[in-house]
């Protein structure tokens, strides 16, 4: 027995584990100290009422012999109608006529941008930008993956464009981005479809943030983009969305139209998900749909607004003290240059020591991430503010 | 870009399709015929109001900032502790200790046992029953491994024994099985548990239908067996324990103990599920966590015991024909020889147009199934004993 030895190659992440180890030791060297974490990457307000109703009755359901649910529906995958169609209603929204069978409801985002690969030959080459979500690069070293990095840098605003001159064959961007929270343009993307449509490669678009976006001139999907749907797939997520992160329930978008040697990889996607997944609760499946109905999305409006306006408080007092940034607008995560010269765990002990925050340092997302640091919006509102006024106070003097 | 092109290497299986095409051209044809479904692989019993109970909480403290729950907790791959203790306890009345890092809480069996072979290089040859669910060939198709077949047949009661002459590296065991119903027994297990531990080979145990077996002779897990913790995964579910099918939760095992190439299963498993996975929701997981329990052991038994007397109507009426038939007693499902010489899809016609009963014909998981037919427990009391009644007037004829 053989095991994969590509599992070999991964190198253990220390960075959330090093900071939740520096963080409980200040608070021990210091217990009068009130420690604020601006490093959080999980949502902290409650479900929307309609996904707490829908859930209710979703769960006395199967309580009734009348009413129970086994296993899902086989014609969507095991997604029910219900939810498919709320998706697609969202999409019609955004202008993106889809059809039901090419969205697949998933566990969420995570599970699906990992899965995907099944799909591919390991000889393909893969493109990621740097610094990003650790799960593209991992999952890539598990199916022993060849991986070129797209650098995101102070230069490019942290989004990298294409380099015709590369070739690559699964490409991964993340709009807007965690960490660094920059988002695309339609006008750029435009370019990263041209780029896959030449290479005859296949667009990853983990859009699991997009209900952050505001501006107009930002894509909110990748199939605004003419051409995507022949180049493109598109995870999204209730997490950030809807607060679903314990919830777990994402979607992805696999369109008819995308074909690589003469298959379907719409068809193969369903044949994955048929054979190795047998879909999502009804209870949250039930939750879910209720999140794109009108007062569904009055909601979680209400939700975003409030992670939004932390993250304008960040915003606005980096401004005030002249210290570039990416996000903080259209993004829950604001990416900062490290003051004062420092590097990003520096800056991390600094902050500590002195302001008594926490964040999160960019060194541990890519080497492009070195003299970064990432804040989060996923705070209360009081918590923020009161993160913002210390920050101030250390930076301004 | 090259798709994984052991894709088209599997064959579409029209069985469940054509089984429902059939039975839908009989009602259409015959409109007062009633009739009955004993192919009904899914459980139709409502949840244990214990569970029920369980689950409305979790939806209540999903309302509250207070109670919020977001991404499960890191320490055991997103399982709640209160679900973990549950599932260790329900193993140390099998005479098991289990640590809680050996526990992975997952959407269901079926994601684990295709997820696990990512732990496994291409390379490793396969050893599955036939027949089988389907489920173990196809995934094993997609990633491009060597599969051989171990003959269950009715000289081994559908209940092969290894051939230590047979070189594998993987090998799959059900028991009680689906489709046959058969089970092993304790003895029969040391045997294989001795054949994986000479081939340095790794058993993959599906213990998803355990919770029928009531004969204290037969195995409820592998881990009954001495050294299966240093050979064996084993694979559970809620889904027929406890009418979870459409709520999607099980655990799988991954022993310490379990170590090849000096590389600890459990730490890749670990690794792979942090990567490609995040966790089952809250209220399924509070929901899961009531069923073993002593109030919820109870309940699940009631149902176990509704469904377990639809088996012994079946078993009972194939035993006044003189039928063979494996299963009935300890499992879910009775496969039975088809009367009168037929093959499996004539028997399939002959029973729907004159009994007006479904089955499933026992050809469609693997060619040992041909000349068999499988009948489920799952359908409620009355047609069973409906269903029975006149299957007996048509084969005593």
């Amino acid at each position: 027995m053989k095991i994969n030895s590509n599992f070999l190659n991964l190198k253990d992440s220390y960075l959330f584990a090093t900071v939740g180890r520096k963080t409980t030791e200040f608070k021990k060297a210091h217990p009068d100290k009130k420690v604020i974490r601006l490093s959080i990457g999980d949502v902290t307000r409650p479900l929307a009422p309609v996904v707490i109703g829908a859930m209710h009755r979703a769960v006395d359901d199967m309580s009734r012999k009348e009413t129970f649910k086994g296993y899902g529906p086989d014609q969507y995958c095991y997604g029910y109608e219900a939810l498919i169609d709320s998706i697609k209603g969202s999409y019609a929204r955004k202008g993106i006529a889809l059809e039901s069978a090419e969205v697949f409801v998933s566990d969420g985002a995570k599970s699906d941008l990992g899965n995907i690969l099944d799909l591919f030959a390991p000889e393909n080459t893969v493109l990621v930008p740097d610094p990003v979500y650790p799960v593209y690069v991992d999952t890539n070293i598990m199916a022993g993956r060849k991986i070129l990095y797209a650098d995101a840098n102070l230069a490019n605003g942290f989004l990298p464009m294409p380099d015709f001159s590369v070739d690559a064959d699964i490409i991964y961007l993340c709009s807007p981005n965690n960490p660094t929270g920059a988002a695309y343009t339609k006008e750029q993307l435009k370019e990263w479809v041209r780029y896959a449509t030449e290479k005859n490669a296949v667009l990853l678009y983990d859009a699991a943030y997009e209900y952050f976006i505001t501006d107009p001139a930002l894509a909110r999907s990748i199939y605004q983009i003419e051409g995507a749907k022949k180049c493109a797939i598109e995870f999204c997520s209730y997490s950030k969305t809807a607060g679903f992160t314990g919830v777990r329930c994402g979607y992805t978008v696999v369109p008819q139209e995308l074909v690589r040697e003469g298959v379907s990889l719409n068809k193969l996607w369903a044949r994955r998900q048929s054979t190795k997944f047998n879909g999502v609760s009804y209870i949250t499946q039930m939750g879910a749909a209720a999140v794109f109905t009108e007062e569904g999305e009055k909601e979680i409006s209400e939700n975003l607004d409030y992670y939004r306006e932390n993250a304008k408080i960040i915003a606005n007092c980096l401004d005030g003290l002249g210290i570039f940034y990416t996000g903080g607008k259209n993004s829950p995560y604001i990416w900062m240059k490290c003051p004062l010269g420092m590097d990003s765990w520096e800056f991390f002990d600094y902050l500590l020591e002195n302001a008594n925050v926490v964040g999160t340092p960019g060194s541990g997302f890519g080497k492009n991430g070195e003299g970064f640091f990432r804040l989060t919006a996923f705070g209360t509102k009081e918590d923020t503010q009161e993160a913002c006024s210390r920050i101030e106070l250390l930076l301004r003097k």
